[in-house]
């Protein structure tokens, strides 16, 4: 095993065969939830706290029941209820949480680096569930496992990435854990929603970014591609057109689709807003991955907490 | 065994026979409750979501305790945490949700029919955890258990459900339930908040189910009076008087109880308005099983979740 | 064993044995938080259940976890989706919790006493976790055991509390505790925010409790420093002057602190406002045990899970 890092922050600090040691690990975990009795005792013991302040529910779900299918015991605790209403600070917070002895602190915040701010003073393992416009690692790698299952490798694919790069960590994990694997990774988003010189991302990798303005020649022969989720709350911000005029211009449909490879797969993370980046019979059709990706979601958090949480116990398990 | 159900949408799809079964089941799990020890394997490795999208404190506690103490892994989605909020469809939602591969999703939501739209579309055993004004089945069941208990019957037994008829999905699923088997139900309340029509839900049963505007009439004579919680949003609408007029024309207290059977019992779904529909010397009276119809909701939930789950387990329990 | 209450109410009716009975236990649960796999078997098919009416992160997730690390089915009821909203009495849902057989309640409340009202009326050992300004005894009990630690007695101890006494559950919970248990108690507030007669509290104790109006004094040559929680929604009411200037004559700094034992110790039951009640430095400090309290915390909640969940489970434990 090659795996040897203390958090899972972002896939920026994971080399290639770091990623793919934990997509190797996550597809022996996906077999658990398909067996009549969806549990094994690997993580018995273990304390995992699930410190989610920002709404989320299918993020904080995924690892509870990841958490859960290893025997870990899960605790919940989320931003409406936390004492970061009564003022305190969120390393108060994060200290108060590791004097009860964690093994595991899931977080999710709206500001992008909180987790990497905590990892360095806290004991516990810290996982990224997603760190305001920065990354959400986990949401990568199960966004990796996926293609690699339908498309058996990353080397000459073209994957392209479509919607609000400027606010999206999901975009921002996948183009680096693509481009690792040595994908070429087609950005496609107004000029309002790109980020200036997001191409480095893929410096040093086998891979590449591209960037683009309209969407057809970024999805021109792709292999893959994903729609990001719009936030309707910077609608008519001056960043953004109406709904109407996004989905017409970025919204994915049948006649865009045909510009792909016949065989390319179609992605999301989640919750699509039907109508307005991707229409109804895309997101149901033929070609659309996106419950798989979920089902991935569940493999990889056990991969990943498993590996974080000692990686081998007693019942040796994997 | 007759049970032979994918899901639990409702009293309807049920007949006499499988009704009973349940109960009888429910004894057998109530069992459970009352050791030291009150834990089963029998659902380990299962995964049940509760997926509340309406408030709710007693019955989505009372599902909980119930996968506890079946051993299944139990998550909890309420709706202020959940997608809906940033728009997700709820059929979204749900097959985001069966990715994960949950054995049974129990689930409450404000729309009549929500439960039976998705028991097509997922893999999942779906519980109907109150629908709109719809059904409530499981509250249909242990009112049921707990009136067997006291009265060991039907067949002859006259049942008053009293209250706000027309929008009460407890009142539809008890006078579903009693009616099937073999009980006379009356149903008392005021002409604007009873529905034209309502008999009907006796079709094809051995029971029959009578409409009183007045609730003396409804109460003589009775062995069973099922006071209804009167939601008090819809005082002053139109459909109600104030919670005053209400109380002397339509509550319950020892007065009008007089009017039953000397060995009636008291029944009431919670949580109770004290004072408007029933008084608290009824509800702590003698009579009162209110207690007792809470403890069956453990007992009948778990029996619920046992068959759903797929009946028998490796364990060989109930 | 000498423990031999149902509840646990208030340090108010334990003796000084009883007190010390739990903290000798708690030094035995504190090994099991640091142990690879951090749980026993004890508490297993116990069902607790925490019924938090006023928001509250640490303590909730405190009892959530000892109760699962000694593998109890924990459920937590917080006060936002609670019938309380649906206008039930707090009496109608304890006792609704009664009828689904917990063997204990853990409960927050924002009224003085309404955990000794519940436990009179249900069956389920009932645990104060703050109730209104009246008590916090699990606070107090790990107050003793972080003291205890570092101290190693309480007879000849002198202990000042500083802040907001009037309002705190803390403040009376530790007074009482440390008076029992022999140490000088010091009581340091402004006028307006310091009972009258609180040195009452001490009656009967070996201990005993003094009233200062000023902080330095009351830190002059003591053992240890415990800070208060100001409540900053206080603050401006006439009460209270603002938080700079409470802070200039009530916060701890590290000139104040000099004035206290070379050895004393600095308590604080959190959240901190810090630069309000204590400096960062002070906080951070070399003398600080904050954390340790909620380490302590843990395990002393532990112990009384375990004393009331029955004591002797079939596993031996402890």
């Amino acid at each position: 095993m090659s795996f040897r890092h203390k958090h899972l922050l972002g896939i920026a600090g994971l080399s290639a065969e770091e990623i793919v040691e934990i997509l190797d690990l996550s597809e022996s975990f996906l077999e658990i939830s398909e067996r009549p009795i969806k549990k094994v005792p690997t993580l018995r013991g273990k304390t995992i706290i699930n410190l989610f302040l920002e709404p989320s529910t299918r993020t904080r779900t995924s690892f509870e029941i990841a958490g859960k299918r290893l025997s870990a015991d899960t605790v919940n605790i989320s931003g409406s209820t936390s004492a970061a209403q009564k003022g305190e600070t969120l390393l108060d917070t994060a200290r108060n949480l590791q004097a009860m002895a964690p093994d595991i602190l899931v977080m999710r915040h709206p500001a992008s680096g909180a987790p990497h701010f905590l990892a360095n003073r806290i004991e516990a393992a810290v996982v990224n569930a997603g760190d305001g416009t920065h990354e959400h690692p986990t949401q990568g790698l199960l966004d990796c496992a996926t293609i690699r299952k339908h498309k058996g490798r990353f080397a000459g694919l073209t994957v392209t990435i479509c919607g609000d790069i400027a606010h999206s960590r999901v975009a921002r994990s996948d183009a680096l854990a693509f481009s690792k694997l040595g994908a070429t990774v087609r950005l496609a988003a107004p000029a309002t929603l790109m980020p200036l010189g997001i191409e480095a991302l893929a410096n040093g990798s086998p891979g590449s970014i591209e960037v683009h303005h309209r969407i057809e020649p970024a999805i021109e022969g792709t292999d893959v591609v994903m729609m990001l989720r719009i936030q309707k709350e910077r609608m008519g911000t001056g960043l953004f057109p109406n709904a109407r005029e996004y989905s017409r211009y970025f919204g994915l449909n049948r006649k865009k689709l045909e510009l792909a490879k016949p065989d390319a797969i179609v992605m999301h993370p989640g919750p699509i807003n039907r109508g307005v980046e991707m229409d109804p019979d895309v997101a149901d059709g033929p070609r659309s991955v996106i419950l798989e990706q979920v089902t991935y979601g569940v493999a990889v958090r056990m991969a990943v907490l498993y590996l974080l949480a000692g990686g081998i116990s007693e019942e040796g398990k994997a």
